[in-house]
């Protein structure tokens, strides 16, 4: 049946003047980075309800991750966060993750949690506190280096909840003399990902708030600094494509963190609210890939890191997962279906409705048979959410993880 | 120098038309109820940092819920969570209160921390589940008549992250249902305050999501049901003293929980990121009170129940309770300052310019004077800040308070 | 091809559990109010474009309402707005409408464009405004009365811009008193559909805001009057599905005007910007349009009135209202595609994420095979949009249209 | 009685630390430039209600904006707006305002009314367009250059309504390709204030969304283009004082169009939605006034270009801009009531409770004698809006421009 339907999908798209090969190769070739505290038990501020077979430890962790990767084959790689996935020989770790047939991800410095950063961490009014933010900065860098990673991820919820608390432009030079230091440290091939957040944890003004100065940074640092945009970390009605469109051009669009939201930073699974705009996001990357004209822009679209950061309150984990992963697929799928020339065509004559037809008809495919083909065709099962289920993976978890071992 | 200020403060009123008797008297009779919580430590879902003092029982709560009303003289009650303020014996509880000086307010139930309630809990599919968070209620209703307090406050959590997870109407009706048999048990002199949230921890859909819906279920079920303000509750750009006035006219408005944001629910100190908005939402309380035309508005206003319900993630919560008890006295001794017929003359006349004038002249006045002085004539310290500072009360409860007992 | 197409579609849906014949049914069956403003210039505030061949007269918008009705057999009636449609003779104006194969929808009075509204129409604090606001509504009714029309769809641009400007609890009772007069005036057929909005053109306070100030006034007029929702009425984050379940479970949700925004009311083509949150409003009707158990239910979702409220200041017109009957279509069929019985089963389950998919599984076939073939065996053009371009109408528009008459 | 308020204010501060003379002499010097556009009418997309009295041509638009000066004393420059205030002499125009006492500010290009400028002006796909777009921007260079002027605020309106209906990179390039000829224009003492606007008129993405894009512009083009912060002009929940202060660390702050707003780009009276937005606003751009170790920062404060940016709708034009320009003195006047050092002192201990407090505290100051004092210290009324009303002005324009000549 799926060779049939994929068969009556090819001849739809050939119709359409889709060149159905090169859609395939890029499907393959789409990785995409899982976290290892999204399989950790995760919450609100009202509770984190604590979820039978959840990981507890970094080793549960990369099993599930390994998992994802076995069903899907897009997730080659783990992100890790420390000290939440603190271990006294990262090159074990690393040894454990390749022994699972996955690798260690971005390195995720976690400066929120000690009592010493609530006001601040890179930006605290102490210089001692700052100094051990450093320290645990240089550190990252160090795990890194022993896991095989090559990126740095960096959210800051340094901020403030109320005008006055702190001085703003000196917290902004703190900010920059913290990373610069970080910068120095970094090896060649390693890249910052710098993340920028709109408000939460802090209320009144989040030292890096925007995509602006997460990329002013970017720029002054070097490089090797990259801005990170986590899909939820914009203000109602942003135009979230718009800025992946624009730091592509300026060659400084590092990675994505996903997820989705309603209103605010929810962390719900990514294409859950809003299909059309992760859609919309994609539309730019693809164009961008295939911008031969312009090598930096080809060249940033095809390096962009595909990191899933999400709070599975109340799913299922590893499910949960596996559905991300196929929602980011099922989007990035309908944008390689876009009719590029009969796009630009209708741009340049500047016809509307027959530009925004062009973009709107890719979302309106089904790409189900697609993906179940290029899954099949990989040695992959077809459908990743059912293999899951009958795997027996869920019962041996909860079975296997029943003790209260407690971790993030 | 203080009496000098007011001799001042009052020369200027009463040219610009002002009783000044009226308006201290109307201070005077501002009660302002803490919340047992707002003593304890909270935080985000990032963090809860632990405050040293922090009070972790809820005698210590009661015992911080005396102190701010032995300097404020304007919170004589305090109002409980249940099960965080869970106890034997209840009765005791109101004799420790009042051995204390102060009385127990409203009863907050809590169905948003049990495993059981992760889906929800009056609106949970499974009738088990929304029995057993009935007779949560049903208990609370016993918690009131054993406390003495005549008030219950109702949020509830309940709502989905994703579609498809509940069957809307399904669940209102199960939400109906359950107060309907709370409402039941109610004593006549008891009052059921029903909260409405915009979003969170529900991020898809919350059962009751705004003002119409609480009112709507209030009307169906009864005198005693009324609708209870969060100020924090509502989307950007929401004019909340409309809705203020709109409730004041249908004689459904019960109270308000206090609190201050700049994006989402943060609950900041009142006051704090925006102080206008809260004089003018008691533009409209004042204005309400002075409508003797109509018996059931200025009965509506005159029961008002204020209170606070706030997170002090980063500050000194006994402070902190200080100074949102004196942002609100602020706010209200400034809309009992509007000349109210130099506006109504301006609305009449349709003079735009001159009637934003008439409210906005009456904010820019400073109060401080004022206060002070109406504290003073109370016997009551004028600065409760500083009297807090100088108290040794602060340090008291750090020393009293270093053993890890758990609260929250 | 398209027979096949659609075999193929047919035997999706049969394993998916769809029953097709009913699906098809009901797709006939819906049908799509156009506006008559539609066909005419609009513009933002900083400029309306004039656009060669836009309908300058009340004939013209019919005219081209007749076009659109037969291309997409889905719009059997114009709304008509006063006095923008004015004309001397209603039975005349129904008449022509009749003999173009149409009819007369919802007649929309207009009370903001009067230099005397400024203000306030109904809520105006002088009487004699007040009165004459009243005048043209009841001027509506007979208008209705005489063009056949059973609804009045009554939106009201009454709110101040600033805080004082007008006393927000007497301008309440004003539109309560003049819609109370207009209610009495009403035929027993007809219904009174009463719109909100959030904001625009005022900007500090809106007398009707939010659905609730709607559906509270519709409530205290009877059984006739109900609540329009404009989809682009609401602030950012707002659950607009959840609203419609509301409503339909009250029996008050009287009807629709679509379109789509980004950020404010920016009346774009419905379906353009969120098209998941369109479908899943429609899911909401369509589990409402089933529920069989509740008469008062399904009768309100079986009479909603369907109506296209847009500005389309830079699309060509006739077109632009064809993809929007489209866009409607499309997402009303996907929610047809629900398996409502896995949905539940699911919900039944506590399945978060298998009930999340039955949703999100038929919002992500393509309907483009079903439109066409249900189009088809009505004899209708298969793609509206393609027959439009080879009708030669806008052709023949432009040149028709070339003089100077001035239509709104 | 204004003396005496006076001298009790000073005391007052003294004893709060505040230097008053320095205060005075910077509330003298603060200078704030309006438009000729808001003596205009001006309306909302649903109307533009025609005002007695509003001035209709250019002429009638100096004489008003040299009322406002001769009563405020502190708005010594118009702006103009081409082409809405072409004229065939702009050595003339100068003349004229300067008989009048003031002189010509900024020019501002309008690159939005033409029909040509539908889908573009200087991003437009057409090259034609695009080139018409930059003479203009060039004209307007000599036309600064012909009036005296030294700064060129340019807003575009540029943007797309839907996805896909322009190239959002090559429109970019065409951007900057643009705004370069135009720099290379400039004669040496002249500034380029790029605006950006989060949405408005164009509703799907705007060319230059946010202050990131429009820095980093100014950042390309050289050093005498700077960002200018229109404060409606953000998404909301935005800190616009974080932006402020960002920008004046980098040296790029140009200024401000002024105007205050509820949800969207409301262009209300500066000041009158969120008056302590504007406080803190004020605040930042004290601090950096006063930060002698930073001269980039001091420089940029010190420069910076206010003005007003409203659309008077309901309101009568000059006393609206009379107290848009007070409301902006009121608040920097609380700006420089901040003791600094208390501040830094509550911010180096990281008590967050107390620093807020130095903040807040100087909000809440009555700064209305203050304000008299300085005005009459400088031969001006104290009270602008009582000396407008008498002063006859009002009566003057409505008698004297009762023609029908039509200006915008």
């Amino acid at each position: 049946m799926t060779d049939s339907a994929y068969a009556w999908f090819e001849r739809e798209q050939r119709e359409r003047g889709i060149d159905m090969t090169q859609v395939k190769a890029r499907l393959n070739a789409l990785k995409i980075e899982t976290p290892s505290w999204g399989y950790a038990d995760q919450g609100t501020r009202f509770q984190t309800f604590k979820k039978a077979g959840a990981a507890r430890t970094v080793q549960e962790k990369l099993e599930d991750a390994a998992m994802v990767h076995r069903l899907t084959g897009a997730c080659p790689n783990v992100a890790i966060h420390i000290p939440w996935d603190h271990t006294e020989d990262y090159g074990k770790l690393a040894a454990d993750a390749k022994s699972l047939g996955i690798g260690i991800g971005a390195v995720n410095p976690n400066l929120f949690q000690e009592h010493d950063y609530m006001l601040g961490s890179v930006t605290h009014h102490e210089p001692e506190v700052r100094r051990r933010a450093v320290e645990h900065l240089l550190d990252c860098v160090d795990i890194a280096r022993a896991t095989g990673s090559d990126a740095l991820s960096l959210w800051f919820a340094d901020g403030t909840n109320y005008p006055g608390q702190g001085d703003i432009r000196q917290r902004k030079a703190w900010m920059e003399e913290s990373l610069r230091e970080m910068y120095r440290a970094l090896d060649p091939g390693m890249r910052m990902l710098i993340e920028y957040k709109f408000f939460e944890p802090a209320f009144y003004h989040t030292d890096l708030a925007d995509w602006g100065m997460a990329y002013n940074l970017a720029l002054k640092l070097g490089p090797q600094a990259e801005v990170l945009v986590d899909t939820g970390h914009h203000p109602q009605g942003t135009n979230i494509e718009h800025i992946v469109a624009y730091l592509l051009d300026e060659g400084r669009l590092g990675g994505f963190h996903f997820n989705a939201r309603k209103y605010a930073d929810d962390d719900l699974i990514v294409g859950s609210a809003n299909p059309y705009e992760l859609f919309l996001i994609f539309s730019q990357i693809v164009l961008a890939e295939n911008d031969s004209a312009n090598p930096l822009v080809q060249r940033t679209a095809g390096r962009i890191a595909y990191m899933i950061d999400q709070s599975h309150n109340i799913e299922a984990k590893v499910p949960a997962m596996i559905r991300s992963v196929m929602n980011v697929q099922t989007q990035y799928a309908k944008a390689l279906l876009i009719n590029w020339n009969a796009l630009a065509e209708a741009q340049q004559a500047g016809d509307v409705l027959e530009a925004e037809a062009a973009v709107r008809d890719a979302f309106e495919q089904n790409v189900t048979p697609l993906l179940h083909a290029v899954r099949e065709e990989a040695g992959l099962p077809a459908d990743p959410m059912r293999a899951f289920k009958t795997s027996g993976y869920a019962e041996r978890i909860v079975s296997a993880r029943s003790s209260a071992v407690n971790a993030r």
